[in-house]
């Protein structure tokens, strides 16, 4: 009778007519930095009972597609751009000191050295926790990204406005 | 009696003491993907019965400048400013692979193929649709922004008091 | 017996069951204008009786970090990303135009010929309104940051749940 994909303390909240026990995160960036923010906050709501959507949309389209997928797109256009923009949410740049790799590589070997958890561990840990995906089918055209060039474990292929339909209802919407 | 600029269902909701049915943007970058984004939103929003205000600060400033127009400021330093700086919301560039215009423009036939509205147009839906533009103005001074170089349709110029004065009012408040 | 650390309309607001007077800022940016956004929404913000909490993470560490410091880290590898990543909220580079300095030098004569105030500035006001800066332990030891290096005023050294624990509570949740 109750709700069912929401965890326990999402629907005492939801009985209790809280409207704050959601989280948004609209990942619109590809930087390395900027995804494992997303994926760290994601991932450390989640298990405090709130009930987190990510929604993918232009280069964070990428953090959610096969490893090396490059476009499935028929028009050159579109396969030239989704070339670019490869896949893979294992070789994201910095945004800053990016270096050609370098900068990029120093700061993945001190998260080895630390046992950090990089980002492909972080996308999954974030799928086991219910974390509900959502890849924004208005800029998957733009960006010449297909659906069969998305990892498995993608929730929901949708638009905007489902984003805002459950924006609405949370109160950390994040714009990342 | 009742809120005057309000759509209906806002009113609906501010009399049940609803505090979740606005959206507010402050968009201080001038990418053409992150610009996108916040048009998309904010043209998505308002349909849905969402009360969007957009503050446009920093180089966002440029989305809503007239186009081609350089500073209207008198000092030499705001003005080269200005002019590094131009405006119209026609020729922003992408956050990444902007390749001097190759990327952005690729993006755009992409867009246009597909029938897609791009900047200026969402920019003039988003004001058909009741969303509200603010100007900052703590900002316009520092980037050499005057007045009478902001397209017609702006709302308000004003600082970020009255930002905050609306995004405490409502929950999906988002920085891009 | 009442809440300690709260402003009075803090304070007044919660007792009336308000979900709406927080302000959470999650600072991931080192660059000029994002920085200087930040700190004028938090500086705003904190008058008007909404209590301020600013999370410095990734890049952000650096405008927390004393003036010209380097990395306190011991190990070769965090020593050099620590030095690239040089410490000191007085030499932000803008997002757009840094021009090897050029452009950030020009906002900032802009700035001083309208007797605007800095980031130092911004940031020593901050924190006499009271604004609550977190330092993100996560990420402190990604960027070799360490806590000697910080400057003196920081509240609390914590992760993300901290973030969310106050994110959760408040409606104006940013991340910058």
């Amino acid at each position: 009778m109750g709700p069912t994909k929401l965890e326990p303390a999402v629907a005492l909240a939801e009985l209790q007519g809280s409207k704050t026990e959601r989280v948004t995160i609209v990942l619109l960036s590809a930087d390395f930095d900027r995804v494992m923010a997303a994926f760290i906050i994601a991932t450390c709501a989640a298990p405090m009972g709130m009930q987190v959507t990510m929604f993918f949309t232009f280069w964070g389209l990428n953090v959610i597609r096969k490893e090396g997928a490059t476009s499935g797109a028929k028009d050159l256009l579109r396969r030239m751009f989704g070339f670019l923009n490869k896949g893979g949410a294992g070789r994201l740049p910095l945004s800053r000191f990016h270096f050609g790799g370098l900068g990029t590589n120093m700061m993945k070997r001190v998260m080895q050295q630390n046992r950090m958890p990089g980002i492909p561990e972080l996308r999954e840990t974030a799928m086991d926790l219910g974390v509900k995906f959502i890849a924004c089918t208005t800029t998957m055209g733009m960006m010449g990204v297909t659906k069969d060039t998305l990892i498995e474990g993608v929730d929901q292929l949708a638009g905007v406005s489902t984003y805002l339909a459950e924006a609405r209802q949370g109160s950390v919407n994040l714009f990342i």
